[in-house]
């Protein structure tokens, strides 16, 4: 058992050494850097590729895709001609930092102003792993229930903000979805992160969104 | 490096005696059980509560609900009358077997046809471990999108059925599901599992499912 322990401990320390190196380059380059986490259908990919769009010559965004296969999201964001590389992971149920290190690497970091990083489709594991980011973006969609905030507090709790997606869904009838325990139960482990209701298919709510974003991408690290 | 891989299979084959217990008692009680994996939100407590409402008094069903925390979903289970064991992980992102053993050794498994394990929701780390179970049951829902077979395959590869919930979505405007594209992408992996398309909320194809289920629990294991 304390074998056990001391491996556990050897693992994560290794993630976090790659995580240190990888948050000194990105202040060294005064790049900001957001973790998108969410369960898998949530609608990362077609956020980013419509925020990456719609803020063209505001935001020079690029982007690290990470997917246990195929490279179906890169090629979503390749469309909006950002940068993008795809990373597989063959498996594994979330991305490491020496992932992302690879993946700073690889883009053009000096023509850069934010980095996004969409992590494998999980609303679990994903959270637990630090990549050096400078802050973590969580994602609940509509059709996924008013309930998971509760049910999966650990992302919420680490969340700089959350976007409740297919915010267009509430108008339908069969869905049932409380917006105010949504919130209430994020505020119970998160005071500070701003709540932002977003459908990327109708535009409701994203301008509230980019204010904030374009702000972020200003302030840097 | 090869100290990791050594630890690593040590703790698969804790589980795995679990599983294998597991197996055992079930044959010998001539009960069969089912693991629903799928991720978070596309409705396997929904599906699960309307199933054991419809075949009351054809099949009789005990539960085992996983969640990271909270009861919620055992709460909508025990409305159904069904004797229901809520198991907390306490921040695991899967149901390891021992999990089980204690879930079987609470339910009434003299009185029962068939148990339906609700693994916690993410697409990707449960299918990767056994419980005992006579087979695993993977959900979709169209919420989620078309992609998530090519994206996350192992799951499906594993599923003894597929079944590709929220089927009502398809007629949304807003929504592209490509169903033909789903079944290819589980084909692939996957050349038996029957493949079925439901909505718990209108009750589309649920009957199909219901067959399915009757024939299965009671051939056994």
């Amino acid at each position: 058992m304390t074998k056990k322990v001391t491996i556990g401990k050897k693992i994560l320390s290794a993630n976090e050494q790659y995580a240190q190196r990888n948050r000194q380059l990105l202040e060294k380059l005064g790049i900001s850097c957001l973790n998108f986490i969410s369960s898998p259908g949530s609608g990362k990919t077609t956020l980013l590729a419509r925020t990456i769009t719609d803020l063209k010559g505001k935001i020079a965004f690029g982007v690290i895709e990470g997917d246990i296969e195929t490279d179906i999201d890169a090629q979503k964001i390749r469309a909006t001609s950002a940068p993008v590389i795809q990373i597989n992971t063959e498996g594994a149920c979330h991305l490491a930092a020496s992932q992302i290190a690879r993946g700073l690497n690889e883009l053009p970091v000096d023509k850069l102003d934010l980095i996004c990083i969409e992590n494998v489709g999980n609303l679990v594991c994903p959270s637990a792993f630090e990549l050096g980011e400078t802050g973590k973006i969580a994602l609940l969609s509509v059709a996924e229930g008013d309930d998971k905030p509760a049910k999966y507090p650990a992302l919420f709790a680490r969340a700089k903000a959350v976007l409740i997606t297919k915010a267009d869904f509430m108008q339908l009838e069969h869905i049932q979805f409380d917006i105010q325990r949504v919130i209430s139960d994020i505020r119970r482990v998160n005071k500070d992160a701003p709540i932002f209701e977003v459908s990327s298919v109708t535009g409701q709510g994203m301008s509230v969104w980019y204010d904030w974003l374009i702000e972020f991408a200003k302030r840097g690290i």
